[in-house]
């Protein structure tokens, strides 16, 4: 491992030389671009919110209507309609026609993916909570 | 699918009966406990900053001193270490002794899994941008 002061960093104003210049250059190579960063943060902060986050999950099982929803998240109908608008722009959900009621669907199966590794990780932080906080090993 | 009035919900003191009372019974059926949703939400929570996603996304590939991760993620080195204890309280980085060094690694590979999960949805944006706003079906 070489330790050169080849990457260097201006972060407010100050450069950083690295500590382990290869290691910084290779996950350099391998960073995001900032557009997809940007979609993937838009992603997360939409599912970090409790009653999104009811309202996906319950469309994760099946397609509902605003007011199946408000009954589901225990919110009032506006504020589904309120949190939908926002999922919809984010391509999460989507209405779709269904007789004479509007449903909503999941846009994406990844949604779906994304609360059980989300589920994982609460599993693995139930597990952990005994040792908490962690000593330095 | 029968529409009764069984399902009721008391939101905001107004009383909502369901349209399709079977699917809200289904889904409740299903629907995660308080504690599960608020550990998922508070996942999701730290991974929507895109400081911390870069960290995390580093992470990915390899354990970084909190100089290195400056670096990388383009802030100082103080504010790295204010993200990192925010990530270390929710479990999903750990310090480790490297010689001299205290390196952070993920502490959970459940992280990788989500990052690539959001990854497939912003592809999914993407590919869906022509479209936008998508009417109804």
């Amino acid at each position: 491992m070489t330790h050169t002061e080849e990457s260097r960093s201006i972060a407010h104003g100050t450069t950083l030389t690295a500590i382990d210049a290869e290691a910084v250059a290779a996950v350099r190579a391998a960073a995001p671009s900032d557009d997809l960063l940007t979609l993937v943060v838009e992603a997360f902060q939409a599912l970090a919110d409790p009653t999104r986050a009811r309202i996906l999950y319950a469309l994760v099982r099946r397609p509902l209507c605003v007011r199946d929803l408000a009954i589901v998240a225990g919110v009032s109908e506006s504020a589904v309609s309120h949190q939908l608008r926002m999922l919809r722009d984010r391509r999460l959900v989507k209405p779709r026609r269904d007789g004479n009621v509007i449903t909503y669907a999941l846009d994406d199966y990844h949604v779906a993916a994304l609360f059980r590794e989300a589920e994982y990780h609460a599993d693995h932080v139930r597990q952990g909570l005994p040792d908490h906080p962690h000593p330095l090993p």
